[in-house]
């Protein structure tokens, strides 16, 4: 079936998407009164994210706009040492898109929330002319322990850089996608409940976290050493990227470091619990090929130091890197 | 300045875009921090709702979609009872769209924000292809005094209807807009804080509350009658509209039952306190012309009653409606 602007009215149509797709595939206790606003237990500090996710294709190696649209909310919470509980899902829906494909992006989503400990509590619907696009925002609450205190002004110097895995698949899954370019790239998309979960149980000081999305690596720390009173350091040898992906960006010219990723974080810790926390993510789910790639250092700068010992001055992304990449 | 695809590529046209445009309309020591989730207190029972705006024209008589985005979301909260705390907003932004538009919308949702008393405390910003459009996602917490129950299933044979003022208004301005009709119709689009939070504290036994937007009047009592053990009965000539819109209606064939609303909702009140909450709802701002307009009975049936005496059966409404109204 295709969707077409009825189902956008608010009336019996729209009730019956919402049965037939959302709730079928989404179903507890909280989200099945339909009301306006879904009441549940809070906490003394709750985080809160929000984001919407755009990326094109809806379906792709390794993943999907509804499992995306999870991780992506549930692994900003954990950024700031929050335990995610609950998220809302707003889908904008472009008449002309088919039903079987929102049914397994609902699925999809349902699975990935369940995989990541969070509870669906709210919902809305939206059509608008098009053609046959769909859009998804998530609004994430989590809990946040006393004392955590996990943010990017807390950055400092002699501090290890500790990335979780392998950098750059799901923009080069993406691209891939969009070129019909054949290989066997997979999104790394994924919630890192486990690996943060893990570290923060065993007394890791972690003092700033951020999962490696758009803009990449080289974003992330240059957006760090404006919050921070310090640089950054990374030895370019050391970050670690798959075969495939490191020949894929030889043969299109991309800089891995602007690549992004929808798995992967990067965690600046106390250099005495570099180590131990680089041990703790190797053992968790998603984390087997975390890797120590750099530091922070006196200064503003961010710098990769290649295989040879040349300095290279890191910019964040300028201009349009790939748009549309989640 | 127009909206192009590197506005949404994560890097540094997106930082600038956020910087400029909506970090200048939106300020608060909160949403500065800009880390990936806003930390911030919470309470023991808290209220989540969420949802997308995707009104064409994005301005119109009587408002914008920036402030249509924050009251609807404040006023999901506000029909559970709960007190609106904080808001999340994430645009996703067309290429084409006009900076100053945006600024102009950015700088509505943000005083209306600041009237309805909730901090922006999380954004987000996405650019796909199009032609100008903008759609605003805003998710919305609040706190819930203990004791609040108010939900459709707890309405009874008996009870009181209220609704807070005349009806149509925002649904005949945005037809209006769209169809290029000169008249003095305006949105009502307005947060109801004052009037819930004075019932409230007045003690007035509400059962259940409902915003009146999309499908109308007609298509919430459907809603209710579902969730609840009764009926209800309207008496037409109660219900409150303008000469204007009425007139509208008339000319155009359009049924106010089935027509949406920004800044009205409907109140099913214990009928003992049916006049103390009506009095309540006059003083308040956006309620002076709030009217009694029917009771819940026996059955389950919705029934329109005209000045005649007939019995009109109202439906839920079907079909297309006016879509991309809110």
């Amino acid at each position: 079936m295709k969707i077409t602007m009825a189902h956008g009215s608010g009336g019996r149509s729209t009730s019956q998407l919402i049965d037939e797709i959302f709730r079928a595939s989404s179903s507890n206790p909280v989200l099945d009164m339909m009301e306006d606003s879904a009441v549940v237990d809070g906490d003394t500090k709750i985080a809160v994210t929000t984001d919407s996710f755009v990326v094109t294709p809806l379906t792709f190696k390794g993943g999907d706009i509804g499992r995306l649209a999870v991780c992506g909310t549930v692994n900003d919470l954990l950024m700031r040492g929050a335990v995610p509980k609950y998220i809302t899902t707003a889908y904008i829906i472009e008449e002309g898109a088919d039903t079987g494909t929102l049914k397994l992006i609902a699925e999809s989503l349902e699975r990935t929330a369940k995989e990541a400990g969070v509870t669906v509590i709210a919902g809305d619907t939206k059509v608008i002319e098009g053609s046959g696009g769909v859009y998804i925002n998530t609004t994430g609450v989590g809990f946040v322990k006393d004392g955590a205190d996990i943010k990017s002004a807390n950055c400092c110097e002699g501090d290890a850089l500790i990335v979780s895995g392998t950098l750059g698949d799901h923009h080069a899954a993406i691209l891939s996608e969009r070129m019909n370019i054949e290989n066997n790239i997979k999104s790394d998309c994924a919630p890192l409940c486990e690996m943060v979960q893990n570290m923060m149980s065993a007394g890791v000081r972690i003092h700033a976290m951020r999962d490696i999305t758009r803009g990449g690596l080289g974003t992330v720390l240059c957006e760090f050493a404006k919050n921070a009173g310090c640089g950054f350091e990374i030895d370019e040898d050391k970050i670690p990227i798959t075969p495939e992906v490191r020949g894929f960006c030889k043969i299109l010219g991309l800089n891995v470091m602007h690549m992004g990723n929808e798995g992967k974080l990067l965690a600046v810790v106390s250099e005495s619990d570099a180590q131990k926390a680089l041990e703790i993510i190797r053992k968790s789910r998603y984390g087997e090929n975390a890797a120590i790639v750099g530091r922070a250092v006196k200064g503003g700068d961010v710098t990769l130091i290649t295989p040879l010992g040349g300095r290279r001055k890191v910019t964040e992304l300028y201009g349009e890197g790939l748009p549309r990449i989640c």
